[in-house]
């Protein structure tokens, strides 16, 4: 009467914190790993048969043994080295995915000198990355920044939109444009700089973010996801997601005062959400 | 060089609290309703052009009108009513989709005597409903719980599984199986008694948790999504994703302690992940 | 020319789940613990003596052990045992302090039958309790719930404000009133039926929360609080935070629509803030 | 039977933003306000009579109506002028108090050049100001720093502590020490450069963390604050709260490999919890 259909397990939520200890500074990387795994689980589901099943708990081990032995430095390499290992320990498994984000750390800088072995962590925006290998096919490398918090105080227009009988909102030359940007690209190849690239990419977004002549958040979002096509050759396709996280002009009129776009209240909710991907042109 | 693929915009977390007045008690609803369009934008991403945006406040505004106007007493109705606005007056649209979560209010209850006009908020669950519509095609309903958080102290093993290199779990013949579990459900059609088969729904799910003899998570994860289907022939597939939160037996032994399976620390990180859809045999 | 003032230390967020296996069913409890250490510890600040010190790790096992040989079925009862061990054995303390979170569980109900070993989590309020013990003093319990979210749609006005230049609210005789509502209270002794006198003291708060004739949250928040001390001889004073969490009556006006008293905007900010303490007259 | 004892009210979460447009760039400033007011309340509380109430709405409006007039560029001094005006204008008022946090905007810079109107949020730390003024006494000024996430990888060991028959830890002469901390302090004076000291005590306490040989987190607390005091004659006490955020060395040997110091597991519970106030001597 029922059938299993698609169907995934892993083990979320594996974090990691890796010491360098090099002649003259440490360094620390702190990730977060979900590892994804999918195959003949068929009769694990329908009869509870667990012989090809391989524990979430092993699977969190495995996350801490490879994280010893690896030399990577950036989560790609590491997020492939794991993909790797499932796969080849594994005969029973047709896919395996691993997702890492990494929470900032940087070395604390007092008076223009650098603390060699102290750190501060920043946000609250991390970064991420999504290694995918189906069993006989190429990887698949997604690296991302998730909870961008961004804002522009000028530049920033929505106007000639549809009116109707249900529209209260007033057209604007000059607003506030705040979001809590998410981006996603995928890479066309395995083996790249992608420190170095996701740099690039984080920089292209501000800066095409703070350039643009904005006429609605999805003009300025498109804008900024031809930047990073532009700039980063290895990209195949941008994915953003920019919730507007607005802030609305408070009326004090009734108050005897004006408002010359200098007060806000900034909501959370609700709020607007926009998402797009933008693609390489074959 | 880029162009514009898949995209779709809305708003997010559109709050609403109905009160209904009835002789004898009121009711109320509480709705965190999101709204997502999607259809030809490519000119408002690539050249600024709003001409065919609908704003994000007044999809808001719409949310609220509709919802005074509304006779419906489920979200699935309020959803359905939502996605059919929008697509009859905006003919830019190819398809809309209405995502609501319900968070549950009860009347009080002293003394076994109901307060008519006082609520309890309870949890920590919530109920949702995700209606989408593509112009020219049927609706889809789709139907769910959320942080449904549950436990069985028995009838819970996990044996027989992979031991490799990195195995270090004992094999366990009673185990604790907690989970937060999500579950969600497509119907069949587009009108149904909406309420009382959630209700069916969830009574299934705990009841075949409760039941179930326990080979592993995935194995109670298919019997729940059995389950489904069989109490609910107006179900197609069901999704499930259990999580599982582990609670780890505390080693007392260093303090000369035995511990009959009856001290655990619950942990929320790392997590196993099991999520499967069970579907219906045509 | 510094010195040291006031200091405490400890181990928060120990987590002890406890399963308890009777003959017809099993019991489980799941408290979060927090116990802080007041004491002799100055030389641990000033000059990195750690002679005095019992590890934050120690006192998480000891919450563990005590926790195996504990009878305590209710978590007021066990904060006494915590307390008591640690000043027991530790002479440099002066004071020792126990805070413990219960989690809400309740055994899963089907058709009216209870499943033995089966268990769903409740919410969103929690029950907590705080035990002091000074060396040479008595002992403070506090007991206390928190996150009750309660709203009444009937009998709450509140008028007959002061009015300024500033004001801007209307008067209402008929308005919603909600709040995530926490209490908590002091035992006027060490030994009593904690969890009973719990329970009767839940059921009053909601009782009168739902029969007052509110003229403001603060008019209610007393009158809730007079009625804990009617109801429990035992209890010698009550704390109580009712946070306002507005629902915001939404303007239809612009759509043509009237909106009588039914459709509502709930908003988490900003909220009004209210707290009092209710003590018994000696 | 019943009295009141202590009481406040207020509003809590009233968020704004700030835009100063000046010729060259703009500047913003991101508050969460709180106000908490105390008086003559007791009627309102006993039989509902309201007629001393400042609605927490005005309060609400009123920090609005402020932050247009107020030329305040920190936060410190807003605070002041909204309990100058509290008092001022409410006879019935005993004492007013602000809280503020900030978030923390920066102006994009890309390529080394600032980007005049646009702005990311940095943090996790916010910064934090409580002002409170009783009624015919001076104000008191506290400022702070919530949320600094930092962490040693070196000069850390922890030993010499008390093992008693419930101690398994291990001591260290080189583990990480990491925390979540919170520094309060309080100023002697109302009239002070409170952003230049800020930015002074916010490096001191960096700079003390880096530098200091730690005994244990006691001890560094403690050395952090003494740095505060030395580096800021206009502080009079300051107070800091650093739970320990501990690291834990993943066991490698079952796996057959070592471990130096090298892959940790961070977790968030249990945690160490620390607190302490560091005041000038007189």
């Amino acid at each position: 009467m029922a059938f299993l259909a698609e169907n995934k397990y892993g083990k979320s939520r594996v974090r990691l914190m890796k010491v360098r200890r090099l002649d003259d500074r440490h360094d620390v990387k702190e990730w977060n790993v979900q590892v994804l795994l999918e195959g003949d689980f068929e009769r694990c589901f329908t009869v509870g048969d667990n012989s090809k099943i391989l524990p979430t708990d092993t699977i969190k081990n495995t996350v801490y043994s490879l994280g010893r032995s690896s030399t990577a430095t950036c989560m790609e390499q590491f997020a492939k080295e794991l993909t790797a290992h499932f796969l080849e320990h594994n005969p029973q498994l047709t896919a395996a995915s691993v997702e890492i984000e990494e929470k900032k750390w940087a070395h604390v800088v007092v008076n223009d000198k650098l603390q060699p072995t102290t750190f501060q962590q920043s946000g609250p925006e991390s970064f991420t990355t999504q290694v995918t290998q189906k069993r006989g096919e190429g990887l698949q490398i997604q690296s991302g920044i998730r909870g961008l918090v961004i804002l522009k105080t000028a530049r920033s227009s929505f106007a000639g939109y549809i009116k109707d009988p249900l529209t209260t909102l007033k057209e604007s030359h000059d607003r506030l444009f705040g979001t809590e940007a998410m981006a996603v690209w995928t890479y066309d190849r395995a083996d790249l700089p992608f420190a170095a690239l996701r740099a690039d990419i984080l920089r292209t977004l501000l800066c095409s973010f703070a350039k643009h002549e904005s006429l609605s958040v999805q003009h300025t979002l498109y804008a900024m996801g031809q930047a990073v096509l532009e700039a980063a050759g290895a990209v195949k396709d941008v994915q953003l997601t920019m919730p507007n996280r607005h802030c609305l002009l408070v009326d004090l009129t009734p108050f005897g005062q004006d408002n010359p776009n200098m007060i806000f209240v900034p909501t959370d909710e609700p709020h607007g959400y926009i998402e797009a991907k933008v693609v390489r042109q074959a």
